[in-house]
C-alpha cells in the first residue's frame, strides 16, 4: 500500500512538458555528440545510391518525417517520401526496395507497426536506419544501424526534445550524405544557441495570445515547404496538449476549400520563414484576414505577414533548411501556456501513454 | 442591366451538389469510354521503367493522389508518392526526374503551381502526364500526356464527380500497367452500378445523422490503408460544405496524439472496409468510444464496428482497391444533408471559386 501524496509532492501540470522545451539546446548539443555516427551512416546510404529514401513515423516523428523530404531534397538532392505502411504491413505489396534507404523514427523505438515494417523492408532489400531515442529498442535491433536521438529521457507524453532532436539528426545524415556535414553541424551548433536565446522572450510573448484564445476549439496551422514539418508538429501539439482540433495545412491546400470553415472564431497560426516559399504564405494570410479569422504570425519572417494580431517571430536560422527548429519552438511555448490557460497537464494528456502500441 | 431574379429562378442551395453526386454513375461510365486512352498512356508508363511514380494535385485531387499511392502500390506494385511541388516549383531542388513518371490531378487543369510543376518536372526528363476535366486546360498542354476525367462540367464547387473519376482514372492506369486493365474495367463497371444502388438508401440513412450532428463544430475522419484517401476527401467535403473543422487520420496516426481531443461533443467517422487494414480500424474505433466520442461508422465492413451510433454500410467492392469509390458516397451525402441542416450552400461556399488560383 502506497499512503496519501501530498500536495507537495505531486509534480506541476506541464512541468515536464515546459522543462523538455527549455531542455533543447542542451539535447540538441548532446545530438551533435554522435555526429561521426550519422557520418559514417551517410556513408553506407550514400553508397547504396538508392532511387528513393522512405521515411515511416507516426505521431511527431511522422512530422518530422515530412522534414525529411525537405532536408533530402534541399541538401543531396535525393527524392524521399513519407512511405505508407499500410501498403508493406498490412497489403503486403510488391514494391522494390532494393534501391531504397529506409529512415524509421520513433521516440520509443516501440512502434509496433515501424518495427514491422523495417523487418519487412530490410528482408526485401531495402538499407534500413533507425532514428531513435532509445539504441536498445525493438526498432534498434530490427535495422541494420541505428542512430540515437541523445535527447535524454523525455518524461512529457507530449514529445519536444526528441521532436527537435529529429530534426537535427534527419539533418545533419541529409548534410553529410550531400558532403555537407561541417556546415550542417555548424548550424546545428549555431540553431541550439538561437534556440536558448529566444525562449524567454517568446514564453512571455506566447501568454498574451494564450489567455485572449483560451476557449478556443480548433484552428489551422499552415506552412508552406519546409515549415509544412512544423505546421505539422504545432497542430498536434495543440491537439494533443490543447484539445482542440488543430490542422495542419499547406498554404496552398487551405485555398483548396478549408478556407470556407473559416470565420472569427477560428484562428489561424501562420509560420513564415525568410526563403522561396514565403510569398505564397503572404498571399494565404491575405486570404484568411479575408475570411474574417485572426492571425498568430510565427516564423522569422512573422513580420511581413500583415494583419495579424499577434507575432511570435523567431531568429533567421544559418542555413533556411533549418528554419523548422527555430519555427516550432514559439508554437511548443504556445502549446504549454494554452494549455494552462484551460487547466489541462501537457505531461499526461488523455487516453495517451508515452509509448504508443496502437496498430 | 439586369433585372430582379424570382425566388423560382434561384437554384436551391446545394442542387448542383446533390444532382452531381446522384450523376456519379453515369460520370464514371463515361470515363470507361476512353480506357483505350489509358491503355495507351499506361504502356507508355512501362516503357519508362520509372523508380517512381510522382501525384500531385490539391485539395480532393490530392485526396485523389494519396489514392494513387495504393492503386499503383497494390496494383503494380510501384513505388508511388506524393510530391512535394514546392520542391521543385519554389526551391529547385536537384531532385532526378529521369526515371519518374508524373501524374498530375486537376479538375479544372488550371491549377498554377500544378501546372508550373509539370512544366519543371518534364524539362527535367519525367514522363508527364495530365489527369484532367479539362482537356483544353493550362495543364493538358503542359503534360506530355492528357486523360480525360470526361465526368462533365462539374457545377458545385464542392468537388463530387470528378473525384470519384480521379480514382477511377487511376485505378484504370495502374490497372493497365500491371496488365489488369479489363479487371479494373469490369470492376469499375459493377463498382458504377453498385453506387447508382446504393444513393436512395445513403441518402435517406444520411439524414437523421446529419440532423443530430447538426450543431457539431469538429470531426475527425479515420481511415487506414486505401480508405485514408476516403478519409482525406470526406473531411474535406465536411470541411468546405458544412464548414466543420474535420481532420483526417489514419487509425494508428489517431492514436499518437489526436485522440486526446476527443469527448463526447466531438464525433468521429469512420470507414471500415473488409481488408488486411480493418483489425486496426476496429481497434481504433474502441479507443474512440473509450474516450466517450461519438461514432459513425461506414465502409463494406461498416457492421464490424462495435458501438456505432450511425452506421452506413456500402456494398462490397468487387477488388478491394477500389473501395474508395463506394466508400466515399456515404461521406458525400452526409455533406450535403448536413449543408442543409446547417442552412449552408455547399454549390457555393464561403471564400472558394469554382477554379482555384491560389499559389
Amino acid at each position: 500500500m502506497t499512503g496519501p501524496v501530498s500536495v507537495e509532492e505531486l509534480p506541476e501540470p506541464g512541468a515536464s512538458f515546459l522543462a523538455e522545451i527549455h531542455e533543447q539546446p542542451a539535447a540538441l548539443a548532446r545530438l551533435l555528440e554522435h555526429r561521426g555516427e550519422f557520418r559514417e551512416v551517410a556513408r553506407a546510404c550514400a553508397e547504396r545510391e538508392p532511387v528513393a529514401l522512405r521515411l515511416v513515423g507516426h505521431g511527431s516523428s511522422d512530422a518530422a518525417a515530412v522534414y525529411g523530404v525537405y532536408a533530402f531534397g534541399l541538401l543531396p538532392g535525393w527524392t524521399a517520401l513519407r512511405d505508407s505502411i499500410s501498403l508493406t504491413v498490412y497489403y503486403g505489396a510488391g514494391l522494390d526496395f532494393s534501391r531504397s534507404v529506409v529512415v524509421a523514427l520513433s521516440q520509443s523505438g516501440s512502434t509496433p507497426d515501424v518495427v514491422s515494417y523495417v523487418e519487412r523492408a530490410r528482408e526485401r532489400g531495402a538499407l534500413t536506419v533507425a532514428l531513435t531515442n532509445d539504441p536498445g529498442s525493438e526498432l534498434a535491433v530490427a535495422a541494420e544501424a541505428t542512430l540515437t536521438l541523445a535527447a535524454g529521457d523525455e518524461r512529457s507524453v507530449a514529445a519536444t526534445k526528441t521532436f527537435l532532436n529529429e530534426l537535427g539528426g534527419l539533418a545533419l545524415l541529409a548534410g553529410a550524405v550531400a558532403g555537407r556535414e561541417d556546415e550542417v553541424a555548424r548550424g546545428l551548433c549555431r540553431v541550439a544557441e538561437l534556440v536558448g536565446e529566444s525562449i524567454p522572450g517568446l514564453e512571455r510573448a506566447a501568454g498574451p495570445v494564450a489567455t485572449a484564445l483560451a476557449d478556443v476549439g480548433r484552428m489551422y496551422v499552415i506552412g508552406r515547404g519546409v515549415e509544412f514539418a512544423t505546421a505539422c508538429e504545432i497542430a498536434l501539439k495543440l491537439t494533443e496538449t490543447c484539445r482542440i482540433a488543430a490542422e495542419p495545412l499547406t498554404s496552398t491546400g487551405l485555398s483548396h476549400g478549408p478556407i470556407a470553415a473559416l470565420d472569427s472564431t477560428f484562428p489561424v497560426w501562420t509560420i513564415g520563414s525568410r526563403d522561396e516559399s514565403l510569398p505564397a504564405l503572404v498571399e494565404a494570410a491575405a486570404r484568411i484576414r479575408g475570411a474574417g479569422a485572426t492571425l498568430v504570425a510565427s516564423g522569422s519572417a512573422a513580420a511581413e505577414i500583415e494583419g495579424a494580431a499577434w507575432r511570435l517571430p523567431v531568429p533567421e536560422a544559418p542555413m533556411p533548411v533549418l528554419s523548422p527548429l527555430l519555427s516550432v519552438v514559439p508554437g511548443q511555448l504556445f502549446a504549454a501556456a494554452l494549455a494552462r490557460a484551460k487547466g489541462l497537464d501537457p505531461d499526461r494528456p488523455e487516453h495517451l501513454t508515452k509509448v504508443t502500441r496502437a496498430q
